[in-house]
């Protein structure tokens, strides 16, 4: 059997430095678990507009499509602010999830028990915290049309559609609903129900699959709500599904709920290909973070942890995914820190390169 | 000069409650400061339904549109839940909202000392918060057309439109920046350009309006990192401009950060009328809370302070709002609290009715 396949794009800002600590944990698990990957590497983002002039080329698309999973640093950065929205870092990791149908974005938002301290909210509203967000990620008004900025009378007018399938809602719930199996059977669907018929429309579908998993107490919430309970009373939920928008800023609010915004992973899900496995990218939660870029300061955490999701969800090797996130404890319980996480006095931060050796000797 | 007009909608579950509250403080008002108004009384959401068949009688949208401001208690409750879309509740105050073209919603986010305690968030992070964040509230996702939920192929589609015109932009963006003016001048806009051209226009244009205002600072986050730098570090905001959706959840999170939901009020302006007032409507924050209608256990607050709203924003009585909320901050360092403030050990919470009449006796 061939080795499975991964394709890194590490992109922009601190995209390489962190990837490049993900490198050695592979590299890791290839000599020590007999876990060996054939790695290629390629550009997404302003990366990829540098060198071609569009933020992910067509061949960089085709290896996606083709690879058992592809690994992705961060992009976007002030130097393309002003591209073209068509050409915008952004679009290129946009394309990715809509080609590859990347349907299923699972985001964890966890608060490390070394790290409790270090949240803005009080140590015991998020201590233990652990909840799992699923967010619907190829279609609402990321990807519905019409869109653009149009001519109106002697004015112009921005449209974007927010647009929902009853079959795009399915399969989206029903994920989330096999993820609460697996977790503690608690699901809550958010929208604005109130206010949008495709939050209706959503409503309705999630209730109806949830009745094929009777065990899951399902509850709703309107989007507004959810963000202030996130806030208040983040240990109430369990898994969160919501759609694409919803999806985007209330797992942001939820990871910095966490205080631990450089450790947060993310994975994003599709069909089963032809060998069983889900289409897949893996890439940290936190942004490209340009101010810091290329000064070693970068937490690498979050990045790693995407691969040990990697492990878990693309190669079934959820003993060696617990492997790598005890490690990450370790290293953190050890009290080694990047500069994100300084909260403590008299800790000296260290870089980005000695952390992901830190987390490679603990392995 | 006839008195100013004043119509009451008290609405659904502790909307009645908490109004009644405010009677007694315009009562205190009319009897002692010679600011006397013409009260009427009429039906809105669920208890219109009941009585109309409609969540807003076109009697009552009429009178709404004559009086000098009107007071909102709140709307919705799970006795309407399964009305048809365009009968629910929430279409009452939609329709006052859009055909006062009500386009600033100014929705302070503001912690009260003697409740900086309360807060999930850390004290340090809260405490002297006083942030303003003005939600466009008369178009977005909540107007735009087509609509619906639409037959295609062998399934349905949920469909909203999320449009922006200039015009609507610009309105929005320049009750932002003269509010801006009044206090520190620091104004951050909130979109998701990066994906959506709707904010591209919206970024575009409040970058044009700011021209006019350049003693303002003026600068630009993607809505997703703003519910992180909301929760992160929310001090360092002082206005946020946003959409009529964005604004909805970024204001639900900032209300909730401030420990204080039952205490904040909000007020919705549109263009001057006549006689020179805008047209105005005033309204809690909090929802109608159908989990603690009827038992006096609702706390007045931020209904009371939205009439503080009234006096200066309608009515010009600057002196008489800060006589109000310092009255009410007299009452919370008192050590009155209704159940909703209970975090302290060994104090027994106070009813609706007895925090009213605290706040009178303060005045
Ligand atoms: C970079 C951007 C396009 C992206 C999004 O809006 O989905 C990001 O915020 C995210 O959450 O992954
Ligand atoms: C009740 C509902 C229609 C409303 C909204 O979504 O605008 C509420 O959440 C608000 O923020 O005023």
């Amino acid at each position: 059997m061939p080795n499975p396949s991964l394709l890194i794009l590490p992109g922009d800002g601190i995209g390489p430095e962190v990837m490049a600590e993900v490198r050695k944990i592979i590299d890791w698990f290839g000599a020590n678990q007999g876990l060996k990957f054939d790695v290629s590497e390629d550009l997404v983002g302003g990366a990829a507009y540098d060198v071609h002039g569009v933020p992910l080329a067509d061949e960089t698309m085709a290896k996606a499509q083709e690879v058992d999973a592809v690994l992705l640093g961060a992009v976007g950065g002030p130097k393309y602010d002003n591209l073209d929205f068509s050409l915008k870092p952004e679009r290129g990791l946009l394309r990715l999830r809509k080609e590859m149908d990347l349907f299923s974005n699972l985001r964890p938002a966890q608060c490390f028990d070394a790290l409790a301290d270090f949240s803005s909210l009080k140590k015991d509203v998020v201590a233990g915290l652990d909840i799992m967000i699923v967010r619907e990620l190829t279609s609402g008004v990321y990807f519905g049309e019409p869109r653009g900025i149009f001519e109106e009378g002697n004015e112009r007018v921005g449209i974007n559609t927010q647009r929902y399938t009853e079959s795009e809602i399915e399969r989206a719930a029903r994920s989330a609903f096999e993820l609460a199996m697996r977790r503690n059977k608690k699901l809550c669907s958010m929208e604005k129900a109130n206010v949008m018929e495709s939050g209706v429309l959503w409503r309705e579908v999630v209730t109806r699959v949830g009745k094929e998993y009777p065990e899951v107490e399902l509850s709703h919430m309107y989007a507004d709500n959810g963000a202030m309970q996130l806030v208040r009373a983040p240990k109430q939920f369990d898994v969160i599904v919501t759609d694409n928008l919803f999806g985007d800023i209330l797992s942001d609010c939820a990871a910095m709920l966490t205080g631990s915004l450089g450790m947060l992973p993310s994975a994003s899900l599709g069909a089963p290909m032809a060998n069983g496995r889900p289409k897949a990218l893996y890439e940290p939660v936190h942004g490209s973070a340009p101010d810091i870029a290329g000064q070693g300061k970068a937490n690498p955490i979050a990045c790693i942890l995407s691969f040990a999701m990697a492990l878990r969800y693309s190669f079934d090797q959820g003993a060696e995914a617990d492997r790598l996130e005890a490690a990450v404890e370790k290293v953190l319980a050890d009290g080694v820190r990047t500069a994100d996480l300084l909260g403590e006095e008299g800790v000296t931060p260290v870089s980005t390169t000695q952390m992901g050796d830190a987390v490679v000797a603990a392995l």
